[in-house]
């Protein structure tokens, strides 16, 4: 909790949730009028979930008198908190998938899809790609790999959420659970199962260069990454000199952020939008992104570099946005 | 006039415009820094009508220097208010039934609708129901009750505004305008036409328990409260005791106050929706209504307890936001 | 710059961007606290173009220390600028263009199209003339008249960006490009070229009476004015008394000021619209417009006098606002 | 705690320091926008001493981030509270006796005074009728009263303080304490003991009729009403008719508002004042309010009806003040 | 009543008190936010006097809901409004003609005066001219001049407010009301009368070259110009030029914005000073502003120049202040 | 420049008046919103002085719109600057001196004091001393003492002023301008010269252990450290161990301090006050202080040790404060 301007040494471990409750009143007591629904916006972060953004707002509303909620994201879905939050990051880096594709000249459809780990970004992941009309075959854990031969089901998907609650942490369960169709490995990570296109969505560095190698023996030719950084320098460097297409996750990943944008948009619309409507923004963002990455990534050769393409557009947005306002 | 904050002792009886306007002035002139789009939103109620928001939000525009429309709803169609509030309510009643007779299997269409009233309520229900498929057969008035056997036209929907203009308040005028077509009882009320679906239009404890009686004697299987608290608890005792679909008014009725949202809504938008928009954010907002009262109301059986589902959907919404926002 | 509270003598000629953009922040320094997304909104006009606004912006916002965007219209692309501004005002020309030939039993398509001009508004017109089904026949400039016998085409639409960009000024530049497509006739208006419909799109008083009567022995049937008072009054008395169909600047261009307001909506809202979203919105407010003409310029016989029509219209739409927000 | 505005239910009784400190602090949070040096300033009464001051005031400066110390009076004295406020009213009524006798063509040196309560008022009241010259020969407590033949001393004075912080209450304890000097009457009034000028310093109806005629049989001349009503009407009435000088507490005991105010304006001032500058301050304030009284209490036979001066004067600042503003 | 920020063209003459009231309230509601005890402060002038002051205060408390009696200057004496302010101008003047004489070697002791007018500002100069042993033995009217031979008594200066209460304007009613010691020549200035200094304290150009030669040639050798630009250039220069000790009444009558200035010290500090401190610190103030009419009026002969000092003085205070807080 | 808040590495060595200017503009507009008279004051120090403070208020004043001269300390002398400030850290030790004698038993009249420095803390310290009746005989600068045995006149304490303006730091030129008087002894300290009272006045450590051996040898018996820790921790001990009174530069500087607070108290009264009235202020202030040292500082066998006491004062206050306003 803190940040740029200044942030606290408040350790929340072994807290109650009142002691929780009073640190962030007067966290907020402190910092209530540096914020704004046109200033600065906190959301959650590590150590910040769903409780502490509810306290947080509880007292800014005291304080400021006013509900603003759109001076915090990440808030609950009652008060103003966003319908689609947790499938944003999985949903968006889908969309940016399948425009990707489409401009390679190839179709989502009937593609199998590789992707690491189980939890709320892999869910949204799995629960996308299916709808699109691939086939999940792999989703990982810390314990191994399940590799599901057919293609995920809609009770599996469901079934990730079960596993995610348990706390076990362990992937293996699937393949308990849906014996026959989940066929469990342990120690090997998702890229060993052979896919067309590979998804890292579990933590940074988790797709190594040997890694990529194998994906690539393995038939792949697609690696999107959703992930923070979650493809090592190695990889990235052999995926784009092997031919394999390849987007970072900066691009990628960025329907978790987007999607907080929306929250804000809603929140000073005084409405809240059904997920059809988050959904279809959302799409739109990362459609736009994709454009983005297009324009500034072309190469002489007419393919894309997405490196490039994100980096410069990112750049670009910030820099045309300070020299057309001046120095002050 | 004046709610919690204290309100006034002012008597607009027999007051000319001008005494009202400069009491509407003096009114704001100590209530304005009180209010905001974003902190406490007055609207119209008893005795507080156009006339009166028109001149409060006159002076609250020159006292605050800003042109903060969403300060008040209720108002003027040229200046920010809402192009589909007269209708809201009855057309947000039906789209309430419509989901109620969907979840039980049932459609709208062809089924024959008594309903109580020709004022605002039961013209915007008569037209929504019409559109809807549906016939009808009943309206009333303090002096009795105009069966319409063939289910009212757009003829006669038009015709009840002018009903209404007249202050005659005679719902027999219908009969001795389109006669043959709608035929007057004096004396009755629109329970006494047999009917599919009841819905009570006009104001508290219009409909008894004999008169529950009564509709279901005629075959009548729904009843959906539109008036606030329109029914008797004995009607409503009756209702869910005897096999007859009943939703409360505090859940059919929300399209009002819903649409002094959406007016919110529009105002922070800096923008003006066309009626399709309206009426499809409406539609959106009841089918949400009733899918928390389903969430909340539905019995071990699988029969839906409208009634309970509403108040506890309602109570939940105040509890989780408190609870998740801590005590201060 | 300037205008009703105050303005200043700066004369921008001859300075560099250096100076200009000191001048802004001087200006913004005095300025700001008297505007605001809900008080006064300034927006570029002559000498204020993107330059001055981002200028203007970069200080207020250092100043009010909010990233209100919306306190100024015509911002940049990238920091909330509108997406579909340069086309605006001839898109919505066309929108009206093509209700009030609905409301004339006509069409659009097919019809041959003369307007004046190369500039913003002129490729604006013509390209939603083309989209639209139209044939556009002529467009023109200080040097004289292009025919186009076959109607523009995309080519020579973005062709006329191109010509624009060359600050030549001369439309014998498009016969030069297109040879045979397009036939060049130096000192001739467009108003010399068959039409059905005229559309004057460069500037003040640029069709006179005469012109008005050669359109008419041509077969011109409508003139929509593009322009700000492009018609001279003896054109529109013509127009008006000979049976062709008219429509004023007033109504006809309001597709830019509207876009304007569009802009300050996606501010409000703090998100972007694509330019089909802004499109739908332009023309649902175009649609509108032509809707109050109708409503207020239906003569006893049943025909449209535009004229009367926006000027009513613009009357009441103030005095009813005045009238119900009561006399301070 | 509480007052016009609201207040609170809340029961100080057997709450600890902390308990205490939290409620005030959660007081302050909902009723420091409503407050401020310049609009309503709240200040210690029943209930409320130095304790509540600083902890209100502690909670406020957090909130407002401002140091406006004059948004509360009753401060301790580092932290801008008054130097000179627990003598206040005492030194203030002793200002106004003075003035009074000085009109009436006497002075104070050399009369002997009686005076009821051993408490703040009664102590102030003792130091500055002693200073002023004055032999201050009753002092009394609940128990009974204290004869001091020669006037009270220094020592006596200081002693005052020793008994009140004792909490036991008791009169007697100076008897005790200066044998022979102070002489101990129980169940006594101060109205027993013979003297000039006879100041209630202790509660409300602490003088009646008969204690009033009871003086006049011991040679009383002068009754100056320091406590809130501490004379019964019927005292007052017989005063009035008996050739007794009587002033109201109204005037009498204003020294203690006054220096209030007076602690306001060392806030405004970011400055403290010595004792004596307090004191001079106050002194001019009583003779102030002195000359009001005489100048609206005047009667037409000469003498001085400080009642109706009183009323008059106080009812003259406020209608006058209003008149002169307008109606709003 | 306006000024620099636009003012009204509302005309006071023919309108009733409540008229003038509500214009003053509805002014108020246009400027309040304009307006401020550290902003600007509106003062009272040519046709804004105690009544309007009054009218626009109340508003503006009611508006800004604060006390901020500082913001306006000329407020009733129980409000806020200073307690010297009509002696003011007199009392400042004959400050400033005391320093003067004590610059020049001379005291004001027994020296003869004349003045002007019978006035406010006429009024405080005698008073105060006599309070320091002069002896004033001249003042006029329209009508003619009243001498005074053995000095004006307490008795006269009292019937100097008397005689402008009445409304008669006439000076020749001091000469009814005291036969023998006050004589009346009608058709005479009070520059006629032989004197040692002469107080012009009427209007502007009321002493012209003539009566500055007659002056001279009755012996006057002081002239301090107490109205506003009272004495006409050809007299001044006269004075300059014949050793006659002249001073401009721009150093002359500050006494009366400075006593504004007071006012809103008093204000500041929430209190109310006794005359004698106002009288006090206007002498101070007045002292302070003859200091700098020497140290920039001071001639290389030793002699001064008021008018080039006080010229000087001004400019240099202005100038200092812009300089030293930079360009911007 | 800079502090708590942050601060900026601008260096301004060598740069021009208008680069300073557009700093403290610069900085300034970060700083406004966090500054102001009841909330955070900026004064000069180190590298800041009038000029900047002028740039820096002048800033202020625009982005502000308020007049608010007490938001910054150290200002101009015609805009709100304190009339006494170079005096005050000089005339405050002064009195502090006085008291401590006094208390003492002891007075300063004839006192022969020896001083260090020459620049405008001795020089107040000089001017001071010499209206309380000692004898300043020692005056020094880095090239050496100048002994002045029959005390320092006025026209060397004038010429003090000459010496500092030269800039060229050698106090040698006291004695060539009065030569005989005042005798320059190179490369020796004041402490060499024998006297009564030390007052070291010029930078930190500029007294050790053996200059304080040497000034008891030489028969001092007071020491009161002017500058900021101006003595060596071994010379305080001697002091305190051989008998010699001693008061440490946190309680005897202070007056520097003060008179910032004055200066911020006659902003807020919106008033200038004469050198006499700063003076009495500020001696008052000194008095209070020595009070402290003494309430806090005396010892069992009533010698008082100023070190403990200044300490224990200062910590009283703010822990009182602290206390006593709650935890939050």
């Amino acid at each position: 909790m803190g940040g740029a301007k200044g942030g606290s040494d408040f350790d929340p471990v072994g807290k109650s949730d009142a002691e929780i409750m009073r640190f962030c009143q007067a966290f907020m007591l402190e910092l209530w009028q540096c914020i704004g629904p046109d200033q600065d916006i906190p959301a959650g972060d590590v150590g910040v979930g769903g409780r502490e953004i509810g306290f947080l707002y509880g007292m800014y509303k005291k304080l400021a008198r006013e509900y603003n909620t759109g001076v915090l994201t990440g808030k609950g879905g009652t008060w103003g908190g966003s319908i689609l939050r947790p499938e944003a990051t999985g949903f968006g880096a889908l969309y940016f998938t399948q425009h990707l594709l489409d401009k390679a000249g190839k179709t989502i459809e009937g593609k199998k899809v590789a992707l690491s780990g189980f939890g709320n970004v892999a869910w949204g992941a799995a629960t996308k790609a299916t709808q699109l009309g691939a086939k999940v075959v792999a989703i990982s854990g810390p314990d191994g790999v399940c590799h599901i031969p057919d293609g995920i089901t809609k009770e599996m998907i469901d079934y990730m959420l079960v596993m995610r609650a348990s706390n076990r942490n362990m992937v293996e369960d699937m393949a308990t659970k849906f014996p026959g169709k989940a066929i469990f490995t342990p120690g090997k990570k998702a890229w060993s199962i052979p896919c067309d296109i590979a998804l890292p969505c579990a933590f940074q560095n988790e797709l190594s260069e040997d890694d990529a190698k194998e994906l690539k023996a393995n038939g792949c030719w697609c690696c999107c990454e959703v992930s923070n950084m979650g493809c090592q320098p190695g990889a990235i460097h052999f995926f784009q000199h092997n031919g394999i297409l390849f987007a970072p996750g900066k691009a990628v990943n960025a329907g978790g952020v987007a999607t907080s944008g929306l929250e804000m948009t809603q929140n000073a619309e005084h409405i809240s939008w059904s997920g059809e409507e988050v959904d279809a923004k959302l799409h739109f963002i990362m459609k736009s992104i994709h454009e983005q990455c297009v324009k500034f990534g072309t190469q002489p050769d007419g393919t894309i570099d997405y490196v490039k393409g994100a980096n410069i557009a990112g750049f670009m947005k910030v820099a045309t946005a300070m020299l057309e306002q001046g120095i002050i």
